[in-house]
């Protein structure tokens, strides 16, 4: 007999171990769509991916079988594999010809789609990148605890490559993106929110582990510490860079990132650069009609119109997509003093990618 | 200006971190009253415990504020904390004379913390040992948060101590836990659930953190690996114990656990093992009784002095006692190897009182 609390469970299983490679496959396929720019990189990763995957699809196994079922979902939605790409790219770039990049690349990953996992509960999501999300699926609980394990394995997967340095950045990366989630939690909705806190919580949401999965490029490598710092802040300029430019691409019109529809962070009510900047500037009328749509969510029709309005007239996209240049011209610096070939420039590419996908 | 979403936050704050000192030793002094046998214990790691919780004060900061304040309200709510004792007895035990248990049990406790937090979530929990649970307090989504915090925040206590053998216990008995959860969930209200499965819950729920707790001891100390496994079982034969003495408890008349109502589970739909062994013994009428209400939830007046009379008829809340006892044989029959002194007679009577509160 089945148990009331699993039958929804097993009604909504959508998604067995068996079917994670097709949907990695199917998923890169639709990657090379969005930017050529990143065709070099990938190509560049696919055979240390392919590796990547294979330890991912290992580590994620479990006796309890919906926690494979639950990880396979959103690990295959998870989208690019940017930052297991950044390990391998990375490692590649300073020389590295061992095999510890691969299964660190992978824990990488895990700690990503654990705070996948747990974002979308907080966000009460339904939607990642077109596709149901785990909460959605098989409920709050599940998404909380399959995080958890996946979070656990990631940290299993250090351990057994033994660099208590790795482990290190790693766990210092995942306390700062929780501190950064609930500083977000905080502000989130907030008007009053300033550009400064702003930038703190993508610094920590987003930016701490792409600078992470960076640094241990070197860390892997053995390289001096002034690798690692600017691997570190290739990473950190990278991950703001990518922020900056999703939030303007959300006020966009011709937005063509994959599964991410215009209007996505104003119908959450998530305030994000272009609003905060527009806030500040904007009238009495203007902070009122803020207010009523992202603090009090009470949105009408023609709402998000007249926000894309206010944000032109106050050229507040445009403006975050030239901080979002500024961060990709600091993530160029960077890596200046690495040598030039075309892991650099796969590396350049993407930085290219990152903010001038927003156009 | 407040944000409208960090209103019912602040206007929920209850406890700050200066609150968390005075509400531990409230705690301690509270903890005398139900088990005298534990008092040996608390008094041989009170100078410790000490150092432990400075060290847990020190570490659940953040500049972000409510994340010190949601972890001093479910640290200073959280029980009697056995798990960090668990580390600083075994240490003892084997006669380890330097520092490195006491950070180490304060990652012990960080991760019972995270658990904690993330089952409350989980388990839609109002009332923890009486007092309102931080979910209830500030919200699922800051209890998944911080409890990832808390997460982080125990393993770079891990990677500050340096020691790749304590990280891969730690880890994989975090993995352990969440693997254990899930497997909760599924069976969750299910009265087809075996004796099996659900033995395998509580151990990798309860006792695998028990298990890694006494472990750690050894491995401070440097012990032989015989030494180290002895300590495990001891851990995890106590934690199966204490977990079994729960689940009769709730079934209890003379209920004098702390801040638990006799009744909690049945009321929550859990199937412990009281209920699993009745179901399996009973006749058509007693299973349609429980199927009604523990898959069911559909409960009424009557129905918990109904269920105590089936318990009772076929003598399973004694029984649960029993398979306490023969797990607590085991724990003393694991602490054999060890010399004898205050500290093992501590633990034998921490073994006493995990199996014979339920008198």
């Amino acid at each position: 007999m089945l148990a009331a609390a699993s039958r929804p469970v097993n009604r909504r299983r959508k998604f067995g171990v068996d079917d994670l490679a097709t949907a990695i496959k199917a998923e890169r396929r639709t990657l090379t769509r969005p930017g050529a720019a990143l065709d070099a990189l990938i190509a560049l990763c696919a055979d240390d991916l392919r590796l990547v995957n294979a330890i991912v699809l290992e580590h994620m196994q479990s006796e309890v079988a919906l926690v494979p079922q639950l990880a396979g979902h959103i690990i295959a939605a998870g989208g690019k594999r940017l930052r297991p790409m950044l390990t391998l790219a990375c490692a590649r770039l300073v020389g590295y010809a061992g095999q510890r990049h691969l299964a660190l690349a992978a824990a990488v990953e895990f700690i990503h789609t654990a705070t996948l996992l747990h974002d979308d509960v907080v966000d009460e999501s339904g939607l990642r990148r077109g596709a149901e999300t785990a909460n959605a699926l098989w409920g709050n609980k599940a998404s909380v605890l399959v995080g958890d394990f996946l979070f656990s394995r990631a940290f299993q997967l250090m351990v057994a490559d033994g660099s208590l340095a790795v482990l290190k950045v790693l766990a210092e990366a995942s306390a700062t993106i929780a501190e950064g989630e609930v500083r977000q939690m905080m502000t989130a909705n907030n008007t009053a929110t300033v550009e400064r806190e702003y930038l703190e919580v993508i610094e920590a949401k987003t930016a701490a582990l792409f600078a992470a999965a960076c640094r241990i490029g070197a860390l892997v490598a053995d390289r001096p510490q002034v690798e690692e710092e600017a691997l570190a802040r290739f990473g950190r300029s990278l991950g703001i860079a990518y922020q900056l430019t999703d939030d303007a691409l959300d006020y966009s019109a011709n937005n063509f990132d994959l599964g991410k529809r215009a209007g996505d962070d104003f119908r959450d009510g998530k305030l994000t650069l272009p609003v905060l900047l527009a806030f500040a500037r904007g009238d009495a009328e203007e902070r009122a009609f803020w207010r009523r749509v992202l603090e009090d969510q009470d949105q009408r029709d023609g709402d998000f119109e007249h926000a894309l309005a206010i944000l032109r007239r106050h050229g507040t996209i445009a403006e975050t997509v030239e901080r979002a240049r500024a961060q990709g011209t600091e993530a160029r610096r960077a890596l200046a003093r690495f040598p030039d070939g075309p892991t650099r420039q796969a590396l350049l590419d993407l930085v290219e990618f990152s903010v001038e996908r927003a156009r």
